[in-house]
């Protein structure tokens, strides 16, 4: 996975928290010398689902929205909020295909994408893998210097997007290894038992 | 959805049977008047994934290979086998993603989806719902008159795919209402206490 540039050159991480209701979304900036990076909040909003009744419907808007997203910040990677448990098994399969179908998108122009559980997000952006949503924001609204104006009547589904990216940028840039990243390997590795 | 032309235009399903080792397809051509229509297997084969460790190479491989089939035969319809219920939420998951990449490739081409529980393709196939995929693919090579040699060293994911067409062109064309066809719509509201 590349890291961030050392160099001046920006880079842009598209954060999606897909969910088969709302989709959040949210596109961080990076840029400035290593020495002094700064943050930047691009833009954030969520993809509404909810008023199509039709499934196919519903993964052709967020096909389409998040092509879009894509082609217009050209994210350099996408970071994915992705629960690797639910209760049943319905809405799993519900979700994996919300997930597959935004994976898609950045598959479709070659954004390689990286993939958190809501835990590793919370730990990192707050410290506290049990914090609420609304800590979370907080928090992203801290880090980034988002004025108060900018989230208003913007759904937490937003900032978890967001959070999704910077926890991405942080784990891009931390010298130690990786911890918290996630994916189906290691997840496999770790569980056996729980994955046929 | 469209229904198959009534006149000589060919009519073109691509069937797929989507999973996370091996996902089926078979690409069924319609041609034909109405009362002479005939049916006819253009092509079946399966992508091969469990070459590739990781889950997202694995997706991208599901995107490329079903875009590429799509942009090569031109289909009018999808239809897929979908299973609603899985042993666990983990495999659900995956499927769905798995699901969700194909649906991405056909939504980008704008081409209309179906989706068919297994059960309602074997029903439709062979006349029981519990018939097993050897069975499933022997009337699929007595349907679409498919010699011996082209089944050789053929996955029954492929045949199944093939059974997936062959089961969306039957209940689009016949005259009684669908039954069969399966939608989340539908689902939900056959089993409200089963979605959350």
């Amino acid at each position: 996975m590349p890291t961030p540039a050392s160099n001046d050159a920006d880079h842009i991480i598209i954060g999606i928290d897909p969910g088969t209701n709302l989709m959040g979304y949210g596109i961080l900036r990076i840029y400035g010398p290593a020495s002094r990076r700064k943050l930047e909040m691009v833009t954030m909003g969520v993809i509404r689902l909810n008023k199509f009744e039709d499934h196919y419907m519903r993964l052709h808007r967020i096909y389409e929205r998040v092509l879009s997203l894509v082609e217009q910040y050209l994210p350099d990677e996408m970071a994915i909020e992705a629960p690797f448990f639910g209760k049943n098994v319905q809405s799993m399969l519900k979700l994996g295909r919300a997930q597959g179908v935004a994976i898609a998108a950045a598959l479709a122009r070659d954004v390689p994408i990286a993939e958190y559980e809501p835990r590793s997000i919370k730990m990192a952006i707050t410290g506290n893998g049990g914090a609420s949503k609304e800590q979370v924001r907080e928090m992203i609204r801290r880090i980034l210097n988002i004025p108060d104006s900018s989230l208003e009547g913007i759904e937490l589904d937003a900032t978890d997007a967001l959070a999704a990216a910077l926890c991405h940028h942080y784990e891009s840039t931390r010298p130690l290894p990786r911890k918290s990243a996630s994916s189906w390997k290691d997840f496999i590795q770790k569980n056996p038992d729980r994955v046929r």
